[in-house]
């Protein structure tokens, strides 16, 4: 038996575009002679789909798609996700097509409801998997989560006790690292019921998810024969066929692949690919082309640029410096520099003159001073208003520039700095982002981002010698702290344990906690990490919970 | 038996404070010979604690709260709501104290997770009802959705088949008519199980949640006996005894309370008591006392004035107007006269000069225009930033004041009106506005908001001679339209069904969707509607579903 497996980027509400994609590839794997061909979670309406769900005409447009795409399937089989069912009767199915008809429909039985996923706000539970017999083969149909908890499937069997191929269709998101714990999920659900399996997962960027692919066969016995690439479209086909002793056996058909260290380890890459594809998508199935961001020759502007020349095309790419007294003319030829790198459109719009002019407006109130915080926040307010002005102008998407650090304890002007419609590195902790910086080099064989944005001491620049290091810990100590409270939910005890300053650690949890407000009000980003915030992590901004001990 | 209601108002994460409030209520309760004291659902670290219950932590930190509770108690027994167990296997509990010790936990079995709900992310399922016995009388604890849908119920039982009193301790949201569902349910509860019922419920406002209180005594008869106070802090008493033929009789204690018309009708003014105490509790929570606005002389920034004055002090709120050239002389005159009339602060700052200047630097890009939707943007988000700097300097949090309907079609800037910490009327439709402020000329006696701002008609004076029709429906269209959308997830032909042009539906539609990007950046706001944006509403930003049908 010939498996087909339709990795695509399905797009959140546009079910006739999902469904010309997956006829398409339906077709182009016929022709490379699959027997059954297999399309991820959701596939029809895209996922996650959110409050669409409660709509009644959402369900009817998802079952009118299926039964249209049910129409373009011959005999070769085709499986499919889809949402099924009616409002507050909805399950997140998998429907059997074959000959211009639905044939089976299977729904989900494990739905998750923690951290990004709230399927149980949205979806019914269904039942253990069932089995189709496609050439002779039984071929079970599991949906993502189904395979995550293996015990609730002990039970599960055909009339024989036989399990030739399972299917798992997936809409399982990116953090770095997730693909060697699905491996490990593949590898224990093939050992444990001796079956191979075929998992197709959904590849694109969703508001703050992205889904990475790397759809995978895996054989009986527990070993990757197959992976399909990441961050990006992709069909894999194997065949499946008993052996001798009359277990299943994959080989992979496309490509001689194998399992290596590449896929063992956390990869850097993994997540430059990710944060470029997030963008890519995010821009453009928003409807926009160009984005705008500014340039200060800091290394996280420097970041986002360099992945939005990558994402977008360096021609889809205005870079703005807006410089005050405040900028050095080494970060102000820095940005230059890194612009020409890139080769993006670069420009300079100085902030002086609205900076004196909003200064002695705004002095009309009695107690208006021209220096504090209240006064630095000023200058990244008219940076944002800058941008916003020409995206409002030129229909160019803004860019924002905060990194996971910054986010966390809310070093950041609220309507300046974080103005704008994607916040490309807000989960990219600042230790990551020199890595990355120095993986683009690296990968470029070039100095792409300049050696002085690397090494410069970090400084918001909006004040006389100002540094980051003023008001916050050094940023692996930072980062380290941020790690233990954020991703791992340690207490202050425990952080403070593991050799960190008491002091310090109390005061970047203050931060964080008090910082809430500023991060709901941020435009979204790209997860990265197991824990990003945003829908992964979700605070009240009213919180009086602090614990000193 | 004599039972006292605790109706109170917890802050969430603040359990000392939530205990010490619960030890003095107590003390005051047994005072006036209550045999049983109960309190809200999870009034040991407030509600709804969302993410902070995944803190190891936070739960241990419910716990000590909840064992130094318990040691304030005597031999009068009492109720209390908290968050029990660990980390994934936590559950949302009623405790029983008496004599110091905690004697009984009882474990919600019904989980929402519809709505603003996310319990079953947090929760596991407890069980069925268990009762305790006092003063010889069966009290079967409930929390909440257990007593929502009565079916799961039917077999609950004590030995005896017994039902006395049915306690039910609730954190239940407002929304405008809320009280007479509640009143439903409790008294379909007793009708069902032919008891008497206690229901305490919270009050106070959680981010974009406000708890109203009005927490309820009902006979087995399904009358309701008496009823505390919306929107403030309260007791309530009241005396079950069985009659002759052996049914318990509720008699009230403290006060004699029929449910009247009152209950029965939408009132305006249970909207304004909830905008009051959302207000109150989000800026004091916080930690804020003051507040700052624009005034414009527009009828949303008057209502949004006047509810601020009203919550925290006519002392505490700071208008400023903010005119440009396009601003009329009526407009700032009713500023002016609706500040003397609130008696809170009124200073002036024209944007003209910052508006110049901006216009020169934004000049140096090719392209921009000194006219059209960039140039107005402009001119709000200079506004914004004059109130934010303001913010920053004298630490007073700013209000935005757009209305529901606006925010619905994205009628706003982004980093201009809709900067700010809390967005009062964010959830009150544009004719709702107006209901609103005739209440508050109405219930005061005199004119509070100027005749002129609510017969004006409306415009953003953005630019000359604009009004919002120019741009949008007339609002008592716009909000029918918005209603079957937004509420009740009705389809475009389902709404031009009703006698609605088709073109302005998809106009509509087409600005609702579009617009989520702005929401999702936008401050909370207190929730008035059965469905408010924010986690009421979860829409993806990117979204490409549009039925033209």
């Amino acid at each position: 038996m010939r498996v087909g497996l339709g990795q695509f980027d399905a797009t959140v509400g546009d079910i006739t575009g999902n469904v010309a994609s997956m006829t398409r590839l339906y077709a182009e794997l016929v022709e490379a002679g699959a027997d059954i061909v297999v399309f991820p979670e959701m596939s029809i309406c895209g996922y996650p789909a959110e409050d669409l769900l409660h709509k009644p005409h959402f369900l009817e447009a998802n079952r009118t798609g299926l039964e249209r795409l049910a129409r373009a399937c011959g005999e070769v089989v085709m499986v499919v996700g889809f949402a099924e069912g009616e409002k507050d009767a909805c399950c997140n199915s998998a429907a059997v097509l074959k000959n211009g008809k639905i044939e089976k429909i299977y729904r989900k039985g494990m739905l998750p409801n923690y951290g990004v996923f709230d399927e149980q706000r949205y979806f019914k539970a269904g039942t253990k998997p069932e089995y189709i017999e496609v050439e002779g083969m039984r071929v079970f149909i599991t949906i993502c989560e189904d395979i995550w908890e293996l015990d609730w499937l002990d039970d599960f069997t055909s009339p024989t006790g036989k399990k030739d191929l399972l299917l798992n269709i997936s809409a399982s998101p990116f953090h770095a690292g997730k693909l060697y714990e699905r491996r490990q999920i593949l590898r224990g659900c093939a050992k444990r019921f001796n079956c191979a399996i075929a998992y197709c997962n959904l590849v694109g960027g969703q508001d703050e998810l992205v889904f990475d692919g790397r759809s995978m066969f895996v054989d009986f016995s527990g070993e990757v024969v197959a992976r399909a690439k990441g961050f990006e479209e992709d069909t894999l086909i194997a065949d499946i066929e008993p052996d001798d002793s009359g277990k299943c056996r994959t080989k992979a058909v496309k490509a001689a692949w194998k399992w290596g260290d590449v896929e063992e380890r956390y990869k850097i890459e993994e997540v430059y690919k990710a944060l470029v594809l997030g963008t890519r998508d995010y821009v453009g199935k928003n409807g926009f082309e160009k984005v705008i961001l500014g340039l200060s020759g800091g290394i996280d502007s420097s970041l986002v640029a360099a992945i939005a020349a990558e994402a977008l095309g360096p021609e889809n790419v205005l870079a703005v410096t807006m410089p005050s007294r405040f900028n050095s003319a080494e970060t102000i030829t820095d940005a230059e520099k890194l612009a020409e790198n890139l080769g993006i459109q670069f420009e300079t719009v100085p902030i002086g003159e609205v900076l004196e002019e909003f200064d002695d407006t705004l002095s009309l109130l009695q107690g208006w001073g021209s220096e504090g915080v209240a006064y630095e926040n000023l200058q990244a307010r008219i940076r944002g208003t800058i941008l916003m002005s020409y995206s409002n102008q030129f229909g160019c998407m803004v860019l924002t520039t905060g990194n996971k650090s910054e986010t966390a304890v809310g070093y950041s002007t609220l309507y300046g700095d974080t103005a704008g419609g994607f916040a490309v590195i807000r989960d990219v902790p600042k230790t990551m982002v020199y890595e990355l910086c120095r993986y683009i080099n690296e990968s470029q064989g070039r100095e792409v981002v300049p050696e002085s944005v690397i090494t410069r001491i970090p400084s918001a620049e909006l004040r006389e010698n100002q540094a980051d290091s003023d008001s916050l810990p050094d940023y692996d100590i930072l980062d380290s702290i941020l790690k233990g409270y954020i991703e791992e939910d340690k207490s202050a005890a425990q952080i403070i344990e593991q050799g960190n300053d008491a002091e310090t650690v109390h005061r970047v949890i203050r931060l964080v906690d008090r910082n809430e407000y500023k991060r709901r009000q941020s435009p979204p980003g790209v997860k990265i990490t197991p824990k990003a915030f945003g829908r992964d992590r979700r605070m009240p901004i009213t919180n009086r919970y602090y614990q000193n001990d």
